[in-house]
């Protein structure tokens, strides 16, 4: 019997988790949910749209569902309340908020005696996890997280609130010359703006002052007034060929020492180059929603992050299989 | 309380564990126990030395007991039996047997409700981690392992074998274009050959015939012939001088598109550049010991490999903190 999943909302990450569902054999996609006019939705694939209030009532024929929404206003409420009802997996990602988050889905879940796996991804998620590893494995050495190549959607839309501004697309570039000096062993101690470039890809309206736009960007304070900053003005049509669309990536990096006498440099690297930065993720919440499954199947409940979850519970061969394979 | 460590064999991998016990603020080194002659060891730090045949004697003063011996012919035994006693780690590493020395300490580990870790390390142990990791999240991607640069032991006492030699270092070398290929997302099919390049210093005796030698390793099956090989000989002293150390290291990765067209390439990597291979696998053995005492003490018992801790057993802070500072 294949696991049957949910998807909750159907944005960028809807759509990944109805795509990758096709290349995972032991699972089935049951539904999509949504708030929004069904009209206005058109699946990739041949799958049943159903209203949110509905979802209650599918809670036999659903095991996990994905929630897609964001976290600024969907997920807070969302997980804790679909956790009364169904096994769930979110990409939570606003990291200062993750123990409040992991509290109230706890308290959900283990009434409902589900299991509610919050902060799934790559970061948080699978960069965390190599924070872990590297943490615990070289005590006393120093971590590094470099994000990108990639677009990031909070820079790219603080700068569409720029007067003047049609659109525009922003890329975080880890700098080689840092990414070198830390692969070599070196310990470097690196500031904001030798960790990351940012590259600005705007379009203007016409008649809009360039220059005042170039020098907003560049001093905005928290997004871009700490780093170097590249600004490219482009037509519409330029940034629809060229920047439609969504990769992303990065590094973690643990550089730490052994031996009597500390001489012997070891560097843990984990790297990330991504085409589709939701199509990566929805794949990621999907290898966590076989996790849940099969956790709350052993009747474990609660909530559970990436840090929790035993790893042959995200894959589908059988732990004997995988001492075999694997190991 | 600190977790008390006992140590058990005392060559490169015995060593590499004195000295990673004091980088681990939450662990004690109790004891060194050897087979061996004890007036022949001598350890770096003042810590007792003990005769094997004490062991038992000492299993209320030990938490873990990491198992520092050779695959070949010391853990089959040792690890079953030790497990009678103590929580225990071992670095098993001979992969077609895994699943018999599983079976094997899992049976005595139930029975005296402890916890036997084996396989811990990089490869076995990080890397099968990372296989699992890709596996799971890239389902229907390809994965491939490269090893080195780095020593291998193996290599190294087949050419010492060899008529004529003294003593040789072997260098498992990565083949760049092939890493490269790699990362491109061009999801290449590698031969051996395309993979690795093999690298020898040899130490002939005086008056040996060096073409011979050469001639034999390059066609030793297994070893070498299926690989580009490149042979120096040096001097004893430029051996000892350029060579002692036991440097490693490798690359997984993990491949795959996504996408309803699967347009979209995915690149995942872990790289590890260790200096000492040794003291590198003494450290993912120590948290490993971490793992299996907090599991024992939970009442979870039997055997365990890296595929079944739950990560955040691993590092020494409590998991809320790692929720707010990791994830």
């Amino acid at each position: 019997m294949k696991i049957r999943i949910g998807i909750v909302g159907y944005g960028n990450l809807g759509r990944g988790v109805e795509a990758a569902i096709r290349l995972n054999e032991d699972m089935e996609l049951v539904g999509i949910f949504s708030r929004r006019d069904l009209s206005t939705i058109k699946p990739y694939t041949d799958v049943p749209l159903y209203p949110m209030s509905k979802a209650k009532d599918m809670r036999s024929n659903i095991d996990v569902m994905i929630l897609c929404g964001g976290s600024a206003n969907d997920l807070p409420a969302q997980t804790p309340e679909l956790v009364k009802y169904f096994n769930v997996v979110d990409s939570y990602d606003t990291h200062a908020k993750i123990p409040m988050h992991f509290e109230a889905v706890d308290r959900a879940a283990k009434e409902s005696k589900k299991v509610g796996v919050i902060s799934v991804g790559w970061d948080p998620g699978l960069f965390s996890l190599n924070r872990l590893l590297g943490q615990s494995i070289l005590p006393g050495g120093n971590d590094y997280t470099f994000w990108g190549k990639g677009v990031s959607q909070g820079h790219s839309d603080a700068i569409r609130r720029i007067e003047g501004v049609v659109d525009a697309r922003q890329y975080t570039i880890p700098l080689e010359v840092a990414l070198d000096k830390v692969r070599d062993g070196e310990n470097p101690s690196l500031s904001t703006r030798e960790k990351h470039l940012r590259e600005c890809y705007v379009v203007a309206k016409e008649g809009a002052d360039k220059s005042l736009i170039e020098e907003t960007i560049k001093t905005m304070p928290d997004y871009f007034a700490d780093y170097d900053t590249i600004v490219h003005f482009i037509s519409q049509e330029e940034l629809i060929r060229d920047h439609s669309r969504i990769p992303h990536g990065g590094v973690v990096f643990r550089c730490g020492t052994t031996g009597l006498d500390q001489k012997n440099k070891h560097v843990m690297e984990f790297k990330l180059q991504l085409d589709s930065n939701p199509e990566f993720t929805s794949s990621v919440l999907l290898a966590y929603a076989r996790a849940a499954y099969r956790l709350n199947l052993e009747g474990i409940s609660g909530c559970k992050t990436v840090l929790d979850i035993p790893p042959a519970y995200l894959h589908p061969a059988p732990v004997e299989e995988l001492r075999k394979q694997i190991l």
